[in-house]
C-alpha cells in the first residue's frame, strides 16, 4: 500500500537484510528499520518494531532464512535450531509466528546442501510474505461486495496492511472499495489505551486518502444510534471453532452495539486466524497488560518530539485487559480469504 | 467533601468574587480559580474551568449575582438581558445553567429598588447552591440503597461532587455507601476524550480513600461480560420528559451493555435536570466540540509539567459529539432527590 505516494510492503527482505516499517515511530515519523540477522530480526519483533499477526509471522519466517543464510557447515543444525528457539520466544502467544517460523525448518531440516537450504528458506520466507499479502488481498475481494457507495463503516484498532504484509484484513475490503471508485467513510476508533486507531489505522488511511475521522470509542455507539454507520468490521486475534472471536479490547462493546442497532458487524481475518483446537471464546486466554497503558499515553509535544505523559492522578491505579472476546452471535460473518463465512461451527469446520 | 482531608465545596460566593476549583488543573494541580466578573465566570463555564451540571448551574447562578451586583442604575436592564444571553450561549446542552440564569433573573425583573435586587440575587444564587447541595445528599441516601456490601460499580465520566456543588449524583449513593461502611469497588470509565474519569473521578475517590481502578472505556463491556459489576450508575446533563436521558458520550453505550448483560443501570440526578418541556431525547441537542479534544491529550511529564500531546498523525481529523442520549428503556430508574423512580413519562410528570 501506498506511504506518501510510494508503495511499500510491512515488511520484505533484501540480500540477507529484513527490512520493515518502524512501527514503533509512526505516525509522526516514517523510518525503515533494517536488520542485519536473524537476532536483529528477533529483537524487532520482541520490541514491537513490527506487530500485527500477518506481519509478526512474515517477519519470523524472514528471520528463519536470514539463520540459514547465516549458518556455516560446521554449525549449520545448530545453529538453525539455536535461532528457532530464539525467534519462537520473542512473542510467546503469536500463533502466525510459530507457523511461519516452523515452516521454513521443516523445509530445509533435513536438505544436505547448505547453498539449496539457503535458497529455499528465502524461497520459502518470500511465500509466507506473499501468501499472507494474497489472502489480505482476497479477503478485500470478498469483502469489498458488503461495501455500498456511499458506505460508512466503523472499525476498530489496527487490521490494516500494517498489521500484515499488504492490504490488511478489516481495511482490505475499505481499500478495495475504494479502488473501484466507491465512495466511503472510515469511523476510526481511537481505540484505546494503545489509540491503534488513531495512530495506525488513520494514518493508513490518509496515506490512501480515504475519508476518515477519528473517533473516541465512546462515540461509535452515537453514530451507530444515529444511523451514520452503515457496516461494523474490526479484525481478530483468535476466532474459536464456534465462531467466538478474540480481538483488540472494545470489539465486544461495538459488537452488542451493531446487533442492537440493526447494523451488520463483520470480522475479518485470514482462516490462519482460526484455532479449531479452541472450541470457543471461554477457553481463550485474555492477556492482562501493564496498567501504565492506561495511565499514560504517548505523542508528540509541539516541537514534534516524542512524548510520554501521565493522564491519570499519582495515586490512581487501572485494570488493562487488552482483549475481549465477542461472542459469535454477535457476528454476522467472518470475511476470510476463502469466501465470507457464517460464525458458526459448521460453517467454521467446512472451511478445512 | 474532601481534598487533602480538608472540606470544600466546588464553586462559592466571596463578596462579589466567584470562587472554584479549577477542575482544568486537577488531578495533577488542585488550585482555586477566582472570577471578579460575570464575564470571567461566564468565560470560566465555557473552558470548563468548571463542568458538570450542578457546579455549572450554580456558577450561573452566581454569575447572574454578579451581573445584578455589577449593574449600574441607567443601564439595569439591558446590562443583565446581556448578561444573560452571554451566560446561557456558554453551554448549549447545560439544563442547570439555563434554570439557575432564569430563576435570578425572573426573581430580579421586576424589582425596582437595585440594592433590593442585589440582595435577592445574591441570596438566590446562594440558595440554588445550597439546594443543589442538598438534593446531592439526598440522592445520595436514595441510592445507597441500591448498593449492596461488596459491590462493584461501574460509572461513567465525572458525577461525583466536582460536578455539582457537593456529595455529587452517581457518585453520592457510593460515598453514603462508603460512611456507612459497606465496602465497595468503583470501575471508573477513562472518559475519553476529556478523561474525566481518570483526571477527576478517579481524584475524587481516592480523596475519599475509596478503592477503584481506572479502564479504557473499551474494558467496561469485557468486565460486564465477566460479571465483575453490579451495578451502573452514572449522571445526567438533560433528562426529557419521557426519560430519555443526555450525558457524556459514551453512556449510551454502557446502557446498552448493562441491558445486554442484565446489570440495573441507573442515572443519578437533582430532578432540576429533568427538562419537562423536552419531551424526548430526539429533542435535545447535541453539542459536538472541537475535534483538538479526541486528537490531544493532556497530562503531566515525567517533570511533573503539564504537557498537551498530539496522539493522533498530523493529517488525521476527528469527530468529537461530547455527549449522547440514551433511550429511557435502557435505565433501570433515575435517583433523585425525591427518591427513586421510574424513567417514564408518568413517573416523571408525578415528580412536579
Amino acid at each position: 500500500m501506498r506511504v506518501n505516494g510510494k508503495q511499500y510492503r510491512t515488511v520484505w527482505l533484501e540480500g540477507s537484510t529484513v527490512r520493515m516499517i518502524n512501527q514503533l515511530l509512526l505516525p509522526h515519523s516514517f523510518k525503515i528499520y533494517s536488520a542485519k540477522n536473524y537476532r536483529e530480526t528477533a529483537n524487532a519483533i520482541r520490541t514491537m518494531v513490527v506487530r500485527g499477526a500477518g506481519a509478526i509471522g512474515a517477519t519470523a519466517g524472514f528471520a528463519m532464512a536470514q539463520a540459514v543464510l547465516g549458518a556455516k557447515k560446521g554449525n549449520y543444525k545448530k545453529y538453525i535450531e539455536d535461532a528457532l528457539r530464539t525467534i519462537k520466544s520473542t512473542r510467546p502467544t503469536a500463533q502466525n509466528l510459530f507457523y511461519a517460523v516452523d515452516r521454513v525448518y521443516s523445509l530445509i531440516k533435513d536438505e544436505k546442501n547448505l547453498s539449496m537450504a539457503k535458497k529455499l528458506a528465502v524461497d520459502t520466507a518470500n511465500a509466507i510474505a506473499d501468501e499472507d499479502a494474497d489472502a489480505c488481498k482476497k479477503i478485500g475481494e470478498s469483502g469489498e461486495k458488503l461495501i455500498r457507495d456511499n458506505c460508512s463503516i466503523l472499525t476498530h484498532c489496527n487490521a490494516g496492511w500494517l498489521a500484515f504484509v499488504d492490504y490488511g484484513s478489516a481495511l482490505s475490503p475499505v481499500y478495495m472499495a475504494a479502488r473501484n471508485n466507491k465512495k466511503v467513510f472510515v469511523y476510526v476508533d481511537e481505540t484505546r489505551p494503545r489509540c491503534q486507531g488513531s495512530k495506525l489505522t488513520s494514518w493508513e488511511l490518509n496515506n490512501e486518502k480515504i475519508p476518515n475521522a477519528i473517533i473516541a470509542d465512546n462515540a461509535a455507539g452515537f453514530y451507530m444510534h444515529q444511523g451514520k454507520i452503515d457496516l461494523v468490521i474490526t479484525g481478530a486475534d483468535r476466532i474459536a471453532a464456534n465462531g467466538d472471536t478474540a480481538n483488540k479490547i472494545g470489539t465486544y462493546e461495538k459488537a452488542v452495539l451493531a446487533k442492537e442497532n440493526n447494523i451488520p458487524f463483520y470480522i475479518a481475518a485470514p482462516s490462519s486466524t482460526i484455532d479449531i483446537k479452541t472450541k470457543a471464546g471461554k477457553d481463550i486466554p485474555i492477556e492482562e497488560r501493564p496498567e501504565d497503558e492506561v495511565l499514560y499515553i504517548g505523542g508528540i509535544d509541539e516541537k514534534n518530539r516524542e512524548r510520554r505523559i501521565r493522564v491519570a492522578p499519582n495515586l490512581s491505579k487501572a485494570k488493562n485487559p487488552a482483549f475481549d472476546v465477542t461472542p459469535a452471535k454477535y457476528i454476522r460473518g467472518i470475511i476470510t480469504e476463502k469466501g465470507i463465512i457464517k460464525a458458526d461451527e459448521d460453517a467454521i469446520r467446512a472451511l478445512f
